[in-house]
């Protein structure tokens, strides 16, 4: 039996009973943290490397270890590594495969390291990995957004305020609001990621180590872009594990926002979308109904995500230095954010390709509502009344609309003079909702040039060098 | 093929094309809502029994639905039953199953409910036979502390205010204010539990259903005690998952109480205990150390059940009525808060009949810190002097002692009097750790006398019919 | 000058420095703290009163507590009291003017307490006291709601499951979800009542104290239901706190969810509802805007009390015993839960009473979307075919009728018997929305002899003795 | 009266009834947005100017706009301002008051804009003044912390793992790992600053203007780094405030992870530090008591911090485009963040100067625990063992030094060669507590001449032009 068969024998002299079954199950990681395995033989064949240049084991060693490795890498890939839990974690369970296969060069590993620098980087070099990959997801959402607003540039949609009616806007227009927050969270995980990559290995324990390691050598072979300055530091931060599920949330919430809109367009009243089947589903007992599952069940998902920071948050609360196990509790959460942003920016890509637009509906909906009113106050003060006062009279004219049971722009122009001698004809092409979006040209605004300008710049930004901001 | 081998066949004639097999994997329950699969047949023959008693099936439907269920749940038990992730959910799984088994009979299971009534019944029922579990549990961790209460009675620990010594307190003193924390909790749970023991069948879709269901009898039939008197609100309420996780997220602060001062207790510079070496590791780098493990991944599950509450509450919060697909997502923080509990309660009674208790390092830390100035000042109230100037006068006797670096007790008679005359030679009994305890007769104080009063009162509440408050 | 008046005094012999001012300010709870002062006075007359009771004091002592703090109350009331900084907080600011007024019996009014269980007492009172007026409030919207229901037991709104048309409802039956909803609440703080209403005076600072000191007497002058039992527990619990805030969280999420129901039904494409305009505002650029301010606030401030649960969890977990000073964190976040819970219900009740409905708007909405597909399925049910073999071929009519755009009720007899043969002319009655919703009989159903049922039953309640459950 | 002096009236047209008193209570901010009141003119300002520069208003206009405005500012800052609860928030306090002051130039000046970008442009000036001032608190304690650590670089601490005794380390090489967190923290709100440096004004109530408004001269003019590019996305972004109190959060945790270390620290077991007497509070029982009132005050603030951060999150989750009311509340969380961790932080900064380290008690400490095994394994390997035999070894040895009650560095030679026969006389060096803190010569390692160099390294960096990491 190898020595390290069993994982409480990695510390057996000391101890005078086994540790209990209870607490093995208990405090056993290797049910989750096996996903960190091709980081961790990342990490340690960089830092063998190292030890071999520095002179602190052999070139025959370093051939050991990396020979056994690579036998270790094909076992797992290929399924058939045999993980014990026993060995309660990955690094343990790898660790005692390496010195089955070679030895005492495997036992030579662990020189100058310890499990609490050797996690550290684990999860900073998976971590680095996946937010490469919610990067381009989150590319690729915003292409799909630009692609539906630039298909929906001249619909129109009422904007709405309070939900209630506000004004018109571009249906591109809307679906660019979301362009603009999912850019935002690929400019946060760029920040996030500067933090993450930044090598721990090297602070063993906790105190540094007496080895003369070449940390930066082992940062630079693994791409990092610095080493952890403090040993104690770098064993206990998991800023970088929090910073992350925020900046994951706020990307929920954001996905929830998109939802609950997608929810209240394909209710009957509103009819404004339709979802592609595939991405809805019926009901056991109701026959007629298509349920937007896709969207409702994302905007759940945003609740698991921000439980996931409240409980990150939570176990780091109070924390002494250096190391404590409670760290252990930082990787499920970790892994489920990972897993749950990832599987929810590829089912929206999707999902935003299937949108079908109602245009008609649209429209009509903007035309209930009074959506022009704003038109028709800067009108008036383009005839010379201050703001304020021309916000009353509109007040006015909407009252008597309402009373009628027309929109403000039914009324026929001896009805509007009546609150204003100042309008004229020329009110109803600003009363018109195509009127009232055109003339929105300022930078930023809804007015359709505006609207492909800014799809003209969003395609240069996410297709261009870096997919940056 | 049975009609509901492909979950979107249960709704099939209204799509017009399949479901995407990413929606499919985002949207499936069956991985983890499994579970559920005794309380779902138990839910499913109470309403089968009652709909032929109404005469809604006939007597021949219920006895093939009966068998189906027996076999069904041999095949679960056996590890053989098929569960396929295109019928999405354990209802579907077990409803395609009865119908590939019995037939139209299975078809007819269905009549008069919905998967949305259906889904609240089978979580209510199962969540009904864990809080039992953790009744259970919070009773012997109660007990086991008692028990550890009980054989340290007159052992001497510094009670601390602001981590510092503040006065003498019975260590078993200090065990049961934390049998008090768990007792309440277990009074708690009683009160989610009667919330959680209502019955939504009969709810349908949201509406209630033109079938003559007798809910009541359902209710009885599964020792609920009463049903849910709104279908809206018994297909969409989530507050008993709500109200039971903050619940189970208290008790795991309180075990994060326990843990700190478990760990603070076996740090070198207290060594008030130790913890049995089958509840400690090792470490792969320092070959000196035994860390307490087990409370601080305790302390750093706290945070895990916390999040799960936080996520629970984001959930609900601005859902319109009545079942939306968010809810999907109660399930998952719901079962790792039951695990995660049960868990942490099996292992705490265990660890704690693993305590060794150092009555000489408490006793000696108790000599540090002035811990009797309260009752030097409590002496002179006692000969007259108001609180007040009392608690000044004794303020400089211990400046005066702390500067010779002694603590009050140890000040000879003649130096105390000079602080005030009326201290007399009786005050070193006063003065003396256990005079001190033995003072606090007072209900709920440290005493020994009230302290096995307590245990005695905790006994018989622990081991009373009903292991009730 | 008063020995209290300056609050660094309470303990100033033994320290060498006066305290840091940004540390008076920093540690100052006075600010707001002080609403405690009816409680804290009532807390110190029953102390004073079972001190004289039991000899610690003299008669005369206690005749000087009495008519020092009822001035010191009156003082209070007539907003003259001079709170100060300098004096920390609320115990000390009232004891220095005691002192101040009436000697050395102000002295002696501490005698055996410690603010330690002082304030535990004090927030205990205060917080029961809020808990009779939340209940009040509980009810007052739960009648509002009922009212409400009342007079709109017959009209009939599209339920809806995922915001699709779903079934028909009766208006009367969806506002009586929320009646259970908050009559859930109700019975929660009841039930956490109980809890809070015990009493720590009598742990002093952690241990209890050497007087001879009769708590359940004291318990019994203020009203208490038992004593702490534990001294240690008594002044470090904050149970009591975070269970309240959980259930107000709660009741938030059930507001917030009726919140989103009228925004919805506010918004012009449902136009469902009004709201009275007295509970609505208008926008400073925008001449037709009418928006519902008050439910987008209040389900805004969902988020208020929910931070406010996080918090108060956060600064318990992993505390040490006994008392530590983070737990002076724990009364502005209670404050604040109450003063919010307590607004928003108050206001809720007004509005609700102020809510104008569109029946006509519902109808026309639950034509649209095959709301009775349900019935079909049922009424082929009844005529012998199992369930799923009905929803089936119910669902291929929905897609026939959507195909001509028309409802499923709309298409004739002869088409409708494409489908199935056994459909009759009696069908009509079935896929009405009044036949519908007749049909739902069941218990809990939404049909409207049900619905008045139910109303009188809650009527029963609320307006029984105790407005019990 | 002046138009606006009932904020009811900027709307009154349309409404047939007065808002309710409640209601003005309930939706009022100008209680607390009124500190908002200086980013609320110069945004005013900046914007008048553009108006002018556009042509948009006269030239006549904006003078009497910026005479109104300075009168109004001198007013405010005198305290003679008089804020009106019927105007609701400060934006209408101020406009009405101007248009007191200077007529139809003032109802001119809401020309082009909506409330709804002018409080998002208010609260992103406010908060970057605030990011400022909080920058340089932190450099301000990193700082406090370097000094502190260079007075002590040859003090030795017991680093501890699990709270356990792990490795020797100097006290300022422990120090120096909050520097790296507080570092990181001055960073992560260097990025946050970057995106709330953009100009949300020019996109009005929420679809932009037609105006020809010059966006990107106001930015300009008030320093700010861009123009948010979408007018829905301008107005109900709230990003900024989430990221910012999650930064803020972790800010907190920090501090709170530095609380526990002081509390512990203080106890009187350990007696590593005292904390002058001024940042410590007594007892109003125990005469003795100095408790460390503030690091627990700040420990438990950071319950505070988090509970805003999840208040702001659920306040989000789900919002529909494009401005509602929820958003009001975003207002109170955020301010009461700066407010904590701007006091928190300055009083951490007199504190941390206040310090008084005790070298003889850490030292004391670090001989217990067999500190330096980890130094007597890594001198094995030095001899040849493989690390996991060397480990092994070194077990048995701390076990029979454990059993005679010795520290493993007390154990004669002869004793230690039973163990290992390569044992030589210089193990004792190794085994030393200096030799092992100078053996740790690795970047980032506790070896004093590493400390020494990275306290240089942090002078450079936070006296350095920009105070940059």
């Amino acid at each position: 039996m190898s020595q390290l068969d069993q994982k409480s024998q990695a510390w057996s002299a000391l101890f005078s009973e086994p540790m209990s079954e209870l607490v093995k199950r208990y405090t056993s990681s290797v049910g989750f943290d096996k996903r960190l395995w091709r980081a961790d033989i990342d990490g340690s064949l960089a830092h063998a490397q190292m030890l071999a240049a520095q002179g602190i084991i052999s070139g025959q060693d370093l051939t050991g270890i990396e020979q056994g490795m690579a036998q270790i890498a094909s076992e797992i890939e290929r399924g058939e590594f045999d993980w014990k839990l026993d060995l309660e974690d990955v690094h343990l369970n790898i660790e005692a495969r390496l010195t089955a296969l070679v030895g005492d060069a495997g036992k030579r590993l662990h020189t100058g390291r310890s499990r609490n620098d050797q996690v550290a980087t684990d999860v900073r070099l998976w971590l680095r990995g996946e937010i490469d990959l919610i990067a381009d997801l989150l590319a690729g959402l915003q292409s799909a957004l630009v692609d539906l607003a630039e298909r929906h540039v001249e619909v129109i949609l009422p904007g709405f305020t309070h939900l209630q009616v506000a004004q018109p806007v571009s249906f591109g227009h809307h679906m660019l609001a979301y362009v603009e927050m999912f850019a935002r969270d690929a400019e946060r995980l760029a920040d996030v990621r500067r933090r993450v990559n930044r090598l721990p290995l090297g602070a063993a324990a906790l105190a540094g180590t007496s080895y003369p390691l070449d940390r930066e050598r082992v940062a630079q072979v693994l791409g990092m872009e610095g080493v952890c300055q403090n040993s104690l530091d770098a064993v206990s931060d998991r800023d970088f594990a929090i910073e992350f599920t925020a900046a994951a949330a706020l990307a929920m919430v954001h996905v929830s926002r998109l939802s609950e809109e997608l929810i209240i367009w394909m209710s009957q009243n509103f009819g404004f979308i339709e979802l592609a089947d595939r991405f809805t589903t019926g009901s056991s007992i109701m026959p007629q109904k298509k349920n937007p599952d896709v969207p409702e069940l994302a905007r759940g998902k945003t609740g698991r995500v921000v439980g996931h920071l409240m409980g990150l948050i939570t176990l780091m609360k109070g924390q002494p230095l250096a190391y404590n196990k409670d760290n252990q509790e930082d990787k499920e959460p970790l892994f489920d954010t990972v897993d749950t942003l990832k599987d929810t920016l590829r089912i929206f890509i999707e999902m935003v390709g299937g949108i079908t637009v109602r245009p008609e509906a649209m429209e009509r909906a903007a035309l209930r509502g009074h959506a022009t009113a704003t038109d028709l106050a800067d009108y008036l003060v383009k005839k010379g009344l201050p703001f304020r006062d021309a916000h009353e009279t509109v007040a006015h004219a909407v009252k008597a609309a309402s009373e009628r049971g027309l929109d403000l722009a039914q009324l026929p122009l001896a009805e509007l003079q009546r609150f204003h001698a100042a309008i004229e004809q020329d009110v109803f092409e600003v009363l018109s909702l195509r009127g009232s979006l055109e003339a929105r040209k300022v930078l930023g605004g809804t007015a359709p040039d505006q609207v492909r300008a800014q799809i003209a710049r969003h395609r240069g930004r996410i297709e261009g060098p870096g997919n940056s901001m």
